[in-house]
């Protein structure tokens, strides 16, 4: 293609709305534009890299046996009752309804409609394995949408379901679809960590998160460099921490004005934070009230909270609902609350003597708080999140954190969809069994994104070769130069023959300005056509990723880059 | 790929629901599934005949510069309300708000989004030509969605865009995609004709549909076959027809008991059809009422009327609506009636003598209506629609009629979108001008029915080779006989070394069986591997399209069939 025909308007400024360098980059360079909050237009040089991202997946996908195909996005809310989920998803589900009142939601995810089409079809183990998946927008009304592509309202997923006949199969499915994912990102040029992750709404299921390192991710991840272990921190485990023993001193109720943090309590009865407790206080779906209670110096874990006391969702509590279970916001205790509340208090704080806690009264606060002798009937569970220096779950040397953005996740779903949906077969001895099911997705446009956060510099994106929307772009220094025109043109044609996916810079524009272009666009490869260096039969080659040059001759030229691009 | 890998559940009986062939088919050889009515799932079959339907579509799109993107399906109102289409579109728009109560449409197309898109980013003329397209599913919430993927809610379309700075530009557009549709429409091997069409909603505007030859068509065509037109029943205009001069005798209100049709009136009076005159009376999206006269023997053209009107929906007239303009359901005459009616009489009618037609009175009828004298200020216009047998608009000669699929249309917008949107640009002189506008559609699901449609028999589908889901089946007569599955083996690794599209029936079936599902799903070539053929080192190869067998032996089977893709 030549850039004289390619739709790329770039622009000049950062657009104010962007604040990671992914969404900037891609509204400088012409890639995307926005429609509405979350809703993108996919311009040329975005469609290129997608289609070629998704061609890796299909090929990787094939090679595990997968079979592509396409599942509506218009999906009838009748099979969403079914699984209960119409409920759950909430406000984050958009929903419509027809012109005859028929309820329809625009597929968030296709657990449903999938085991509902092999609910049909399929009858007999000689059936199994299968594994069917599809490439499409799904749709998602995020409270908040942000980050570009990253959390969009519409968005592109591959997502893939297999079906087993017990759980041996699904290990060898979900093993599979690990490997394949491995390749797929690989071959994207990413890099990434696949992390053990919370598979709580699932009984505490076995699933990875594939997470591509960038300091802008909004995954925190927990890994260890004694070990292999590595995890979403919303998933680690954690050992309690047991504190040297002290004598039991007597609950005391002290005045502590204005201390409705942590820091100020500490602060104002001059105890270390670690003697203290804090409260996080939540209402789930149903509006009951979620006392937590995690040392002075930790915090709470939503994931497992809600894990713990099987909320769907989980809020800050409102004011009027805290007094109502005979709380006092900032001076929280589970010593005193109503029977209402839910108090889950995590097994360090069990552990910690005569600590300071909330008083449920205005401007007081407990001292000596022993929460075995003082607290009464609490649920005692793991809810505190891990921070850098825990010990590793796995070989107890202090941990290390990162931050990642998830583009992808296998997940053994087992039978919660096919028990629900009745999806059942025969199996050897006859016997009807609910298929045993994983899902597997990868965020397809959100993979493009943190391909960007991943690799870029400030004059722009820099493309892996595998996923950039042109391999190699040519740029004479003057397109009104014939001589150079020649040679462009030339080694376009030889390039194109050669199997490179490559543009010719053909615009009449100062030199200066294709530089910026190409640089900002990210190509992996520029070729100068340069007065000076036709003179010598040679052009420049320019690697955008550690912006090394060399001269080669011309005629060296496409053998040359063909092979840079192996390792680009 | 393997038959014993593939998803493809097919059903021995045709399923009720479905009224045309390549609704019975699909469902039958396991090409689709219905989730809800017009919402269907592509399953792995269908899935790859899409593919190849839009591998072709882009490579022609591509050839004439066309450049691919992806437009929101997701759509805000905002856009649509300034075109005015929100309201235009009416209940065939899928309409839903989000959780800010912001208002959304799932694109039926992208006229406003694209005008949008461009408006914001081409400046001057120097951006022109331009030509963008997507390939995406379009919603529609079709009253009756029928025929499977014919008329479906959900359905893929390939929709473009052209930009241009003048009309020559958008002639040659026009041209482009007119050419890059025959060669598309030729590559996916259909018999299909390009006719004019209704451009009627954007002033009588430039249009021809591609029309795909099928007894199953829901649109009428018109062609001569003394010339070279071709139209669409609905567009195709028509001369008065003058009878001979007659005595116009006086006006006589005659008593017609029950004869509330053209036929009975006809026959209680004794006169010909032809010297009746026909009512048929509308409502428009505003409820004024529509009396359209035409004579007894022809039909009303809704499309003609509608243009003629300005109507933007029309449906039946109620009783009760006929009743308040003064007329009489069954016994209509422009005679008469209140000033409220809108009335259009076809020129035809205006030329007839002493004819028959309602009194607005039950039971009664006028004879000796000479309409000139008789009927007062009416619209005259052509409204009639085309018959067989009508002289030709262009040489004169009859007419004739078939059936058709419409899968593609060309149609030059103008400045409608560009001017409600204010999408200029720059011209050489520095003058601001609205953008020339183009749109250019494919229904890529309704192709494929379409298909179908035209190349079927009782035993199921008859692809052509470049868009069937296969293109060679081979079949072992016994998958356990390990002679036949090697010889299979070799021929199914040489075809696709050959880069031929080859499935190998692997399955341990009955060989009637996987014949009567080669048959069924249509694959053009079928390799057959027989134990007899085999000792003489040959085996048998079918064409589905005519029956023809001709065995071969297993070396040249391969380059045999390469060479017979070309032409099936």
């Amino acid at each position: 293609m030549r850039t004289s025909k390619l739709y790329a308007p770039t622009l000049r400024q950062t657009p104010a709305e962007a604040e990671v360098p992914s969404h900037q980059l891609m509204l400088r360079a012409g890639f995307i534009r926005k429609v509405a909050g979350g809703v993108y237009t996919y311009l040329p040089l975005a469609w290129r890299t997608l289609r070629k991202i998704e061609q890796i997946i299909r090929e990787e996908m094939d090679a595990k046996d997968g079979q592509e195909l396409a599942l509506p996005i218009l999906q009838p809310a009748e099979l969403w009752k079914e699984t209960g989920r119409w409920e759950v998803f909430g406000e984050e589900m958009f929903r419509l309804v027809d012109r005859h009142n028929r309820e329809f939601c625009l597929g968030p995810t296709h657990e449903e409609i999938i085991t509902d089409l092999v609910r049909n079809e399929v009858r007999s183990y000689k059936q199994l394995p299968l594994l069917l998946y599809q490439i499409q927008n799904k749709y998602r009304d995020e409270i908040r949408p942000r980050f570009g592509l990253m959390r969009g309202r519409e968005f592109i997923m591959k997502d893939g379901y297999s079906f087993d006949k017990d759980d041996a199969g699904l290990d060898k499915s979900y093993n599979d679809m690990y490997d394949a994912y491995t390749r797929i990102f690989n071959r994207c040029g990413l890099t990434f960590r696949p992390v053990e992750a919370d598979g709580g709404a699932i009984g505490n299921a076995t699933t990875h998160e594939f997470t591509v390192l960038a300091e802008t991710g909004e995954s925190d991840i927990v890994y260890c460099e004694n070990c292999d272990y590595a995890a979403n921190s919303e998933k680690s485990e954690l050992k309690t921490i047991i504190p040297p023993a002290e004598e039991e001193l007597p609950l005391e109720k002290v005045y502590t004005p204005h201390t409705k943090t942590i820091e100020a309590v500490a602060e104002y009865l001059n105890t270390p934070i670690e003697k203290n407790i804090k409260a996080v206080i939540f209402q789930n779906e149903k509006d009951q009230v979620i006392c937590a209670f995690v040392r002075g110096d930790h915090e709470v874990n939503d994931v497992k909270l809600q894990n713990v006391t099987g909320a769907i969702t989980l809020k800050m509590a409102e004011e009027s609902a805290i007094r109502a279970i005979g709380g006092v916001p900032g001076f929280m205790s589970p010593i005193g609350l109503s029977k209402d509340a839910i108090v889950v208090v995590d097994p360090t704080v069990m552990e910690m003597h005569n600590a300071v806690c909330g008083a449920n009264e205005e401007d007081h606060h407990y001292k000596n708080a022993n929460p075995k002798r003082d607290f009464g009937d609490v649920i005692v569970a793991d809810i505190r999140l891990i921070q850098a220096g825990d010990p590793c779950p796995h070989c107890g040397q202090p941990v290390k954190m990162t931050h990642g953005i998830e583009v992808g996740q296998v997940f053994k779903l087992g039978t919660k969809y096919s028990k629900a949906l009745g999806a059942t077969f025969l199996d050897e001895n006859g016997k009807e069994k609910p298929l045993i099911m994983g899902c597997y997705g990868i965020g397809v446009s959100r993979t493009m994104a943190a391909a960007i956060e991943q690799f870029h510099d400030e004059h722009g994106i820099i493309w892996p070769a595998a996923i950039a929307p042109f391999e190699v772009v040519i740029v004479p220094i003057s397109a009104k130069d014939a001589a150079q025109m020649e040679v462009a043109e030339k080694l376009y044609a030889q390039m194109k023959q050669a199997g490179i996916d490559v543009l010719l810079d053909d615009r009449k524009e100062r030199a200066g300005v294709k530089f910026k272009d190409a640089d900002l666009i990210g190509y992996p490869v520029r070729i100068t056509v340069s007065p000076k260096l036709l003179d010598a039969q040679q052009v420049e080659i320019k690697v955008r990723k550690n912006g090394e040059t060399i001269n080669v001759n011309i005629d060296e030229c496409s053998a040359k880059v063909k092979d840079m691009l192996q390792n680009l």
